[in-house]
């Protein structure tokens, strides 16, 4: 491969094939890793539904501090930088907590409107009762 | 399932087993991530290599875009929310980009060493053909 680029996209063919072939791998990989993170969503939606049903805290540090030890030991054995590894999990972490966070919120703001339903029909009964 | 929650950790069974059965889902999907993300930054690596080389700059911001929107839409397919997804590339791309500039900064580097152990060479030879 010979080096023919003048900056303004003038590439060695070899060299474009190779960044191709790379590209495409690239493309793969998020395409699995996107899949993937569609599933972990699903699942700490369910964990976020759960913790609001039963008034757990939508955050939990003892289990995020083993998550990431373990997840740096993983991208150390996979050769994967674990600073990069604990930055992105943080990265994840963060939008599922604003996940559980918004399911709580929902939950709260429905038993409200709930509890509002029931003394309005608490309301219409006694309103009706007080009819002739 | 009942709640049973004081807020010290005291769960239902039955709901801190289901929260440990989507836990062990999540922490298998983190690992396939990890290990997903560890063979994306081994082609990036190559990329940043080969950019480094044929002197390409080590940000490409069409190829971003391209891959923004195309992981928009499978996140959008995949049920995932399109803006967590461009966060995420985004994120990842950052880091990539800090690779691609070491890696850019370590060969010039490695090039002036070489220039210089060239021009010690010259020396030397100058130095060895002034000597008698």
């Amino acid at each position: 491969m010979t080096t023919s680029n003048n900056g303004t996209g003038d590439v060695d063919p070899a060299v474009r094939a190779e960044l191709a072939r790379l590209r495409d791998s690239i493309d793969n990989i998020d395409a699995a890793v996107v899949h993937m993170l569609a599933e972990r969503f699903k699942c700490t939606q369910q964990v976020g539904h759960l913790k609001a049903a039963h008034q757990l805290p939508p955050a939990d540090p003892a289990r995020e501090a083993h998550q990431i030890a373990r997840l740096r030991r993983l991208a150390e054995n996979a050769k994967l930088d674990p600073a990069f590894a604990e930055k992105l999990l943080n990265f994840i972490i963060a939008e599922v907590i604003r996940h559980h966070e918004s399911i709580a919120d929902n939950k709260n703001s429905d038993n409200k409107n709930s509890d509002n339903k029931n003394s309005d029909n608490k309301n219409s009964v006694q309103q009706q009762q007080s009819q002739p």
